[in-house]
Formats: structure tokens, C-alpha cells, sequence
């Protein structure tokens, strides 16, 4: 029984993953380092950015996730407009043989983060054209949902900008995105350590992504492993129900009447 | 190598414990449910209060406790002044045969906060006295000092009141107390759910001990198995190095020239 | 000199106004209670819900705030695409003989939260038309600068969802949006009390939006006094250059050489 | 009426001040900034160190406060001990003849926080000898209690150690002793901008103290005019009664239907 807690994997379009971390392969120092990490960290989906990918030709990183039988999910990171990025997509799909796409719009360098109507506009053309699109968004509760109606298979809300370690700026938008969402929410961006990866597995995000937050880490494995452990853990929490908060305390004593 | 990362053991006062997550027995409905929960904590080291101890007979939390291997830790819970928790503790020392004590002096029924006058003369005492003191404080830095001074084998500062489920309120100040300490910081009451005891560890802390988080929870054995995967997250993470935060944002597809 | 530092007028398309708080009159009791609350603000810009005001008749809240001098800012409160809205100002120009608007495109009732797509189209409709557009919007920095990009006179951010007094959720935010805004920035919703229209300016907002934080408080006249000085004090503390934020303490009492 | 809600003295052992605000003079470059701060800020009493007090000859601060019509009281900062503390009270009330003080003991340099046992020692003994004790203290509610129970006529906690700008670190605390204590709680150390201030107030704080958020700020008078503001705005708000913060969106149209 007690091993049944861990069996809850994580649906994404009809496709089962056994970890609830999706792990980024961005800011990796080298191969070998990447490859600890991925292992440490459970991972059974990783996302590489195609823009690069196209110059590729010897063994790399997409060889490394065959060989550790890691699923490849392909991201528009760095393009600017919706037609760059359904671009991009399709040319994912040509070279990797996959239809999945993490879709990326970002509006400018500095603040990475989305452009919304060209987001919009690239996941509504990417449905239609088949694709099974996890849309990488801001934390805006209506893009959220717009996204979802148009066909999306997941939403990605950030935590805060790529790269910024800020963990959840707004925890609010997180319960409000996910009280409303009938597809998984992935918290998407900004987690910075472990306890930011249970904070949004405890505000409800199916699974949390992340790269540079292991990559960039002083020891890339040993932070893997702990953000494998802080999103099972705050998973479970999620499921367990917590405790409510209290002004005054509350003695845990008087009930220890049951002893003996 | 990977297995090495988890080798880590908590030590006290020269004694080691291959879980830093301390669990206390108060507040759960039955000793079934204890025990669940006990056992997916993967605690070594269990808290119990002393004060109704004595008017048990039978078997119970003691006997349970033997079973599953876990050492008892006594506390002076409910003693409002140093010559009652002394007392207390000199009880427990007959009855248990353990000179260990989580020392309590609490000040009134309402916030639970300990008594810092009473704290620290009941403190010395019980050290004069050859017991090895692990006191519950609360989260000031000039008092967790003083505790040290006189000898305590650890220092063990609340997040918030106990019960109150509310985290902790004050990280700077358990910053301040780890940045000072040459014992163990156990981070002791207030923790309502995993990304509390997660970052209670990236603070740099050596342990948690909580009880009413897990044992008044939705579902006791979830959470204790929550809280035990975040105490390992959280001590890794702290171990790892975070990456620093910043104010824009960072793309990690730029190192990702090594693709190919 | 003195006096000096409270000639600090906000000027938002050419025009100025002495005070750095803009009052919006929904949710008051009456009439009676809205004036003494205006009165202790001491707005000079209010904004107005159009939706009913064409059902009116007699004197009300115009009549008011003629009589009190305050200027209207007519908004759009309640539409919920861009056409509508884009008719709703253009019906309030005609009734109010004024081409400013504050624009408000909501997604739906629960959230109040503005449709960024619906948004930017109205707003450069209504720009296209010669309107002096005053947009609220959500809190993200790309929504922010395309706003403007598209020629609004001021961009005004949430700092919560419309009427939660959540208050400044995610200041990182506003520090961006201000970062790169060369129009006004206006907090604009979700302040509940005092220190959160402080804040606000202590961001770098160049004025504070708000209603209900005032008409629904326990005492509207005094909540708007307090608003007032609240929005001062943020704003001299913002041009003042506060202290930085230090890790250890540091004594003020060397300093105190000069003495004698 | 409306300046009625300006008549709101502080009172202090029975003596009442116009304003809410004690700005310590700890700091400043010289004593023509000094002066210029202490008018914008407008308090009436404001706390000197004694320590360099009886090297000082000429004029000095002294003689400006008694120009500017301000209260002295004078504080014990830099003493560590019980008697070292309770003796540099004598000194001051010998000097300056004033039973009133601000006492101070500190643990150490690094963190300038009180010995909560030499502070409550030092309370003990000069309310015996006859003073008027306002006691610098942690932000410990039982401390706090202790303080009032042996006769100190207010209770001043920190928001944060002396000098850090960190602001009110755990606000429940400060709620805590709120609401507990009978007699004036005035927020002392720690404050950084004007919506700290703001928010002790706001908090059911009487006062606040501050010093070096002013006199080290970019530009002291205007800082000290923005504390000022922030005091009042923060007390009429605490006065007045905030809305309560709600999890979904309330709109304020509804309530529009009293127009016309």
C-alpha cells in the first residue's frame, strides 16, 4: 500500500510519465554532466531547444536521451513571432519524428518572457495542424485558459522570467490558473531551488520544468536529485491534504490521551 | 557515486541518524495511523511528551516505538517553568533511560512560545546535570546563542508557534541563527507542508522535527512521506548551491552550443 | 523649500494633476459617503462607469464631481470585447465631452481580469480615434510596452484582481513594466489598504488607481485620508532613495560623533 | 469633522504627543541635515545615545531639539549589560532630567539585537528606581508581555536588527504582541521606506521609531516628509478598517445602481 502513493503518474495527452519533473537541457557545461543530472533527476521528458539542433550532426544531446530512453520534446526557444515558431515546430516534427512541441513566443531578450498574442496565434495554427502543443505562458489566469480552449494539451505558466530564480512571484495566479484548468498545468520557469518545485506541486501544477536551476547549480546532480525529491514531495503534500493555518497554536499534547 | 550523494547522516552530540527528519508523536487519532506514518517518515528519532507518559501501563506509543526501531526522544511539553520541566526531564531520564531531552518551557497556553528566562536556566541545569539538551526556542538569534554557550547539544527554533501550520515567518533570523551556530539547527514547529521543511534545509538547517504537519493532515502517511522526500530535497539543494537570483532574465539556450 | 517637495504633479498627456491618487466611485453607499471620501482623497481625476450611466437622469455622481471639481475619467467597466468597449467610449465622449478613457476589456466575471488580446485591439482602435487612452491591464511586462507601443497615454497594471485588497501581488512586475515605460504607470486594482498604495509608489508608479480599498472600507472618509497620505509618503520615499537592505545589523550611534 | 481624525494622540505614561512618529538622531552627516529632517518629519520626542552625550560640551544635538521644541528621551544604545545600561539611565536623568528612557541592551555588535534576560533585568530595576521605560526588545510576544508585567510604560519590537532596512520581518508577531498588550506598542528598528511604517501602523502599532531609514537616506528631509505621511496613512487605515482580501474578484459596477 504504502508503495501505491508513488504510483500516480503524470497524463499528458493520453501518454503516461512516471516523474513528475521535466527536465531542460539548456546551460549544461557538457555532456557528461548533463547526463548525471538527467539521470538523477528521474526525469522521463526533456526539452531541447531546435533552433540550434538543425546545425547538429555528431552524437550530442538528442543521442543522450536515446540512450538514457528519455522522451524528446522539442522548444521554439528564441523565436520571436508566431510564424517563426510554427516554422520551427514543423521543422521539429520533420527532423525528430514527434508532434509534441513546447511552444515558445518570447517578445523580447531581456525579460524572455512570452508575447501573448503571438502565443495565441501560433498554438491555435499548431492545433490545427496537429501538433499536441504545451504552450510556455505567463502567469495571466485568461491567456491561460485561451489557451487551453484553443486545443492545448497542457498550459505552462511561469514562475517568474526564464532564468531568474525568483521561484513563484505570484502564487495566486498559480491556484487561480489551476482551479480553472482541464488540461495539466506545468509550472514552467523561474524555479530557483527545491522548495520552489514543491511549492507549485502544493498550489496543484501537475508537474514543474525546469533547466538552468539544475544546470547552473553548483552541483548540477546533487540539485537534480533534490528537485526529484521536492516535486514528489510536493506532490504528496498536495494529495495529503495540509493542515490549516491558525492564528494562536494548538497544542499537539492534550491529543496524547490515547497513550498507553 | 549517486548513492553517496544520500549518505549524510544527522549528528548529535556524536551521535548519527541516517534521517533528518524528526517526527513527534502528538496529535494522531490511533496507533495505527501513527504507525503508518512513522514508518513512511523514515524517522530515527521520535519526540514524546513526558507528562502524561507516566500515567500510561500498556503497551502504546513506547512499545511502538521499539518495534520500529526508533529512538525516544522525551520532551518537557506543557512545563511552564524551569523547576518543572527540570523535573520533568529527570522523570523521564528514570522512566526511559535515556539522558536526551527536547527541553519545552512554554510561557502561556495560547502561543505556546517558550519562556526565554525560564528556557535558558532550565537549560543549564539539565546540562550540569549530564543530560544532553536539545531546546525548543524561539527564533531569536541572541537566545539560540546563549543555549549554545551553556551547553546545549543543538538548538531547535520554531518557525512559527506550534500548530499554527504558518512556516517559517522569519527566514533571516534562522539565517542568522545557522550563521552563528556550531551545533545543529533543528528547525522546530510551524511547519505546515513540504516546501516548509524544504526550506528549512536550504536555510541550512540540519533537521526538522514536526508532528501535527503530518499526524492532523488529510492523509497522516502521504504527508509523512511528503515531508520525508522534502527534508531530502531541501538538504540537497542547500548542499547542491542554488543559482543566484536576478532581476532579468537569463536565456539558457545560449550554452547550449555544445549540441552536435 | 520645504513646500518645494510636494510640487510634484502627475502629468498624463500633457495635463497635470496635483494629486498622485485617482479615485474611482464604485461601491458607495450613497452619495453622501462618496463626497466626504472624494473630498478627503483630494483626487482630481475620478473615474466613472459608463455601462449605467446613460440610464441616469437626475443629479448624482456627475453632479458631484462638477460640484467638487474633479475631473471625469469615464471607463469601460463591464465590456467584454473590444467592439463593445470601443462603444462605450465613443458613447462617453459623446455624453461627457471627453476624450479620455479609461479602458477596461474584461474576460470574464469571476476574474475581472482585462483579455489581452481584446484589449490591445481596442486600444488601438480607440488611440486610431484620437482618444487619450488609459488602459487597465494585467501585470505583465509585454502587455505593458505594447500598450504603449500602440500609443496608450498611460499603462495601468493590477496589483490584484479587482476588488480581492490582495494588494501588490507581484512587485517584480511592476518593477519591469516601470523599468521600461516611458508613459505613467498607474497601479491600478487590488489595493486593500495604506501600505499597498505606498508600495505602489515606492515602485516607481507615478499614481495609484483604486475604489473599493476606500468606498467599502469601515470608514470610507477616513480610508481616503489615509490613501492620500499613503500615496504621498510612497512617492517622497521613492524620490528620497531609501536605504539599501542589509544582511547584518548596522549601529547608527558611530554616526554620532558630531555631538557636542 | 474632518480634521478630527487628525486629533489622535500618542500617550505615553500619560503624556500625549501630536505625532505618531519618534525619529532617533542616530546617523546624520551634519546638524543642519539633522534639523531639516526633524522638522519635515514632525515629531515630538526623539531619542539621543547617551554613551558620547557627557563628552559633548558646546551646543550640539541638544540644543537643537530644545530649539525645535522636541522631546529628548535618551536611549542606552552600545550598553551590554543589566548594570551598565541601568547606569547610563542615571547618567542621562542626572544630565538631562528626564525619567523617561529608551532602553537598550544589546548582545553583540553583528546583530545589535537585545539579551532578552539583561533587558528584562534592566526593566526590573530602573521601573523600581522610578523611571518612565520604554524597552528596545526582539519581537518575542513573551518578552513583550514580560516587559509590560514588570512596569514598562510601552513595548518597542523590532521589525528588524538595527540598520538593516529589512522592514517588519514577521508581521504576526507584531500582531501578536498587539494583541496581547495594554500598553503602547511602538515599532522600533528595522524600518527601511515609508510602507514599512505604513504597515507597523497598520499592524495596531501606537508608534514608530526610526532613525537611520531617514538620516542615511538619499535625501533625509524629504525621507523624513515620507515617514511622516506614511505614519498617518498607515494609522487612519488601521482606524478606518480595511475591505478583507477575497481569493476571486468582486466588482465595484454593481454597487453604481445609486447613480442618477
Amino acid at each position: 500500500m504504502f508503495q501505491e502513493m508513488f504510483q500516480d503518474p503524470l497524463v499528458i495527452a493520453g501518454r503516461e510519465f512516471g516523474s513528475r519533473l521535466v527536465m531542460g537541457t539548456g546551460g549544461a557545461d557538457n555532456l557528461a554532466v548533463l547526463e548525471r543530472a538527467l539521470r538523477a533527476s528521474g526525469t522521463e521528458l526533456t526539452t531541447v531547444a531546435m533552433r540550434r539542433m538543425d546545425a547538429s550532426g555528431g552524437p550530442g544531446v538528442l543521442e543522450l536521451l536515446r540512450r538514457l530512453d528519455i522522451e524528446v520534446l522539442p522548444n521554439t526557444a528564441g523565436c520571436r513571432g508566431a510564424d517563426e515558431a510554427v516554422l520551427t515546430a514543423r521543422l521539429a516534427r520533420e527532423a525528430l519524428g514527434t508532434n509534441w512541441v513546447k511552444l515558445e513566443v518570447v517578445a523580447d531578450e531581456r525579460t524572455l518572457l512570452p508575447d501573448p498574442v503571438e502565443l495565441l496565434d501560433a498554438a491555435e495554427q499548431l492545433v490545427d495542424d496537429g501538433f499536441v502543443v504545451l504552450p510556455y505562458t505567463n502567469d495571466d489566469p485568461v491567456l491561460a485558459l485561451r489557451l487551453e480552449q484553443v486545443g492545448c494539451a497542457a498550459v505552462m505558466p511561469l514562475g517568474s522570467p526564464i532564468g531568474t530564480g525568483l521561484g513563484i512571484r505570484n502564487p495566486h495566479n498559480i491556484e487561480l490558473i489551476v482551479s480553472r484548468a482541464s488540461v495539466p498545468v506545468v509550472l514552467d520557469a523561474g524555479i530557483g531551488t527545491a522548495s520552489d518545485a514543491a511549492l507549485a506541486m502544493e498550489l496543484g501544477c501537475a508537474a514543474v520544468l525546469l533547466a538552468t536551476a539544475v544546470t547552473r547549480a553548483g552541483d548540477p546532480e546533487r540539485m537534480a536529485a533534490a528537485m526529484r525529491a521536492a516535486v514528489t514531495g510536493g506532490r504528496l503534500a498536495h494529495l495529503a491534504g495540509r493542515i490549516p493555518k491558525r492564528f494562536w497554536a494548538k497544542a499537539s499534547s492534550p491529543e496524547l490521551d490515547y497513550v498507553g
